[in-house]
This record gives structure tokens, C-alpha cells and sequence, in this order.
């Protein structure tokens, strides 16, 4: 998979992608990741690559010079399967979202700031447009981040005991049961008697049974889908 | 504001946490971020933080004693308004849960990674339990990013013009209109009129028109609260 970041702030995206199951993954060579600076394709002297909105009102929007250049420079070497501009207003993504695009091959990624990016960008070049969620970042950058990391984890290889992810909350459409590690007691506190038996088909009922349980509670709306 | 995030990654957090609006909300004083690495408190002799589950299964689980003993140093010195563990299973965070948040002192927040962290230190410790949507990732880093960032930028004198945050998407239970900037006509496509008929009246009301519109279509479970 090869994955290519558009950004005002590539600095902000360094540690994230830098570390961690990313850079194990890029290691491995099963994903190749690139950061873009859009400020590099600005023809404005000074670089600029945001303007004040048309309406007035207060917050920068992304001009469409430096972000049409940067997208045109990489969609003339390749096609992307998926051009994506992480936004509030996006379709909410879930772990069904995440699945389906650790299959694909070439994916862009747009960053906002400020205000965001000119509409008409949106209109000409996006073909899918991403929230983490309901609430309002500074940009777009951890956004991608988040969305980076959900996705690659998926892919064959990357984590290095598959079924870890399999199990993982989401997946069979419940949130993943209590974990616990050594030592048995601590501070007064124990671990589940059933944990400790050996008895794996008890074990298994019990995870079950937790998984349903913590859903019902916390995530109802899990269970309605 | 006081935050102490707890990891076993710091260097994860440190591009987010040290550029973009948290570098400003640190410099005007305004926020105060503290990142420890869970790994200097275990007593192990080669400092392991996690274990293999009970019960069996793939992935490894954050040990109760590093982290019982990170906790308890902070907890020392100060009280905290909320100990926060960021993990799938927590309640899916908003902007009003942002909104509330900014307006405390101190917060200590939870990074998980591996399967978690285990449970008893959720009972003992833990007052909030925080996920930003129904997606996995492979750390709970990224999540604290992403909570803080959202934070602390709304608290008063960290975005320069405090207006900007107040007509985010959300902010108002609605999602953003679009936003242009110069040229009025890019490529072919234009921006619409209304936004340069310079008539303040007419441009307030397609913004209303155009929030409520897009709203109703991406977002219809936002008008149902």
C-alpha cells in the first residue's frame, strides 16, 4: 500500500508516523508512506497557502493553487484508488470503513487547517471524505493520523500476531471483554477466579459473555447495526 | 490546565504535542503538558511493562504495577478533576465532552497499547473512560492526541480569533457551510454568488440554509439530539 499525505504542517505528522506499528510496517516494506509540504507548490512569493474566507467571518481557508498542484503533481504519476480529505462533515469512519480500505493499493490524503480547504477542491478532486468523530480538531493532521494507523494495522503482516487484531473490539461487532496479566493479586484486587482455571471453554464462555455484557451496557448502538 | 498523559511511547506524542496550537496554548502559558513514560516506573530489572493475558490469547497486557505506581506519583502531588483511560470501549467523545473538559484543571490521561491495560487498574483509578470512535488503533496514543487537541483549543486565548472555534461544525449541533477563498474562479469553477454579493444579510441566511442542507444529508443523527 502506498499512502500520501497532504499537509501545511508535516512536522506535526513526523512522530506519529515515525514510530510504532507504522514504522514496522514501512520497514517491512508493506507500506510506503509519503508527506507532502502543499506549501511547497504555492506560486505566491512568499509561500502562502491560505487566504481569507469570501463572506467574511473569521479562520483561513486553504487556497486551490498550492493543493490542486500538489494533488496533480502525484495523480500524473499514479492512480489513486481513494483521493481523502479528512473533515468534519465526512462520512464518520468505523471499523468496517478501515477494513475495506487495508484491501486498497494507493491512497492520497488531504489534510485541512484553518477553516479548511476551498470547496470547489472538494468538488473536483475528492472521492471520499472522512470524520474521526464529533468533535472539531485543529486540523486535519492527527485525523489522518488516526485514520493512517487503523487502516495499516490491518494489513497481513503488519501486527505480528494476526489473531491479536481479530479479536480486537469492533471486529465481530462488540467491544473486546476485560484483560488481565500478572500478578494474580494486586493490592488487594484479583483477578477473575475463571481466568486462573486452565479450563479454556469456560474461559471463552466467560469472554463472551463480558464482551456481550460491556456492549449492552456501553455501546447498545452496536448491537442495533 | 495541567495534563499528564501516561505512555509507553512517548516519543508518539512528542510531533503533535510540540507543534501547531498545543506548542502556542504552552508558550502563553495556558496549558501545561507533562508526558510520562510508564516504562521508568516498573521495577522490573529490565523495565518490561507488559505481560501475556490470563486466560490466554494473543497480545500482551499492560502490568498493573508500573502503571499503579506512575499514577500514584502524580496523585501525590495533586488532585485530579478526571483520571482518563483512552480505550475502545469508553463512552465515543464529543464536542460536548470537549466543551466540559476545557473547563477543568487538572486531567491525567491513560494510553493503552497491546491489548490494554489491565483491568484492575480501570476499578481502581480510572473516572472516565474515553474512545474517539469505533475504530481500533493500535495505541491509545494517538487517541490522547487527539482529545487534547480538541480541548485545548477551545479554551479562551488559544485559538487567536475565539469566533473561529464558536462556528466550527458541532459548536452549534450543525455542520459547517462550505468556505471559498480567492480567485473568485479557479480552473473553471466559481465560487457562488451570493458570497460576493458583499450583502451580509443574504450571506448569513445561505450559510444557515447550507449548514441545515448538508446536516440533514450527512449527518441527519445530529438534528435528532
Amino acid at each position: 500500500m502506498r499512502i500520501d499525505i497532504l499537509t501545511v504542517l508535516p512536522q506535526l505528522l513526523e512522530g506519529p508516523l515515525k514510530e510504532s506499528i507504522l514504522k514496522r510496517a514501512a520497514e517491512k516494506e508493506l507500506v510506503e508512506i509519503h508527506i507532502h509540504n502543499i506549501r511547497d507548490f504555492s506560486t505566491h512569493s512568499n509561500k502562502n497557502v491560505d487566504d481569507y474566507q469570501y463572506g467574511g467571518g473569521a479562520g483561513m481557508v486553504i487556497a486551490p493553487q498550492p493543493l490542486s498542484d500538489c494533488i496533480e503533481s502525484l495523480t500524473k504519476d499514479r492512480t489513486y484508488d481513494e483521493i481523502i480529505y479528512m473533515t468534519p462533515d465526512g462520512k464518520v469512519l468505523d471499523q468496517r470503513d478501515c477494513n475495506e480500505m487495508s484491501l486498497l493499493g494507493n491512497l492520497m490524503i488531504i489534510c485541512g487547517h484553518y477553516k479548511g480547504i476551498d470547496h470547489r477542491i472538494r468538488e473536483m478532486y475528492v472521492t471520499r471524505e472522512i470524520s474521526i468523530g464529533s468533535y472539531v480538531l485543529t486540523g486535519g493532521e492527527l485525523a489522518a493520523a488516526v485514520t493512517v494507523d487503523a487502516i495499516v494495522r490491518l494489513i497481513p503482516g503488519v501486527i505480528n500476531d494476526e489473531t491479536s487484531a481479530l479479536t480486537d473490539s469492533f471486529q465481530d461487532g462488540l467491544l473486546a471483554p476485560p484483560v488481565y496479566t500478572r500478578p494474580a493479586e494486586f493490592k488487594g484486587h484479583k483477578v477473575p477466579d475463571v481466568l486462573l482455571s486452565g479450563d479454556q471453554k469456560k474461559i471463552d464462555a466467560w469472554r463472551e459473555e463480558q464482551a456481550l455484557k460491556i456492549t449492552k451496557e456501553k455501546r447498545p448502538d452496536l448491537l442495533e447495526d
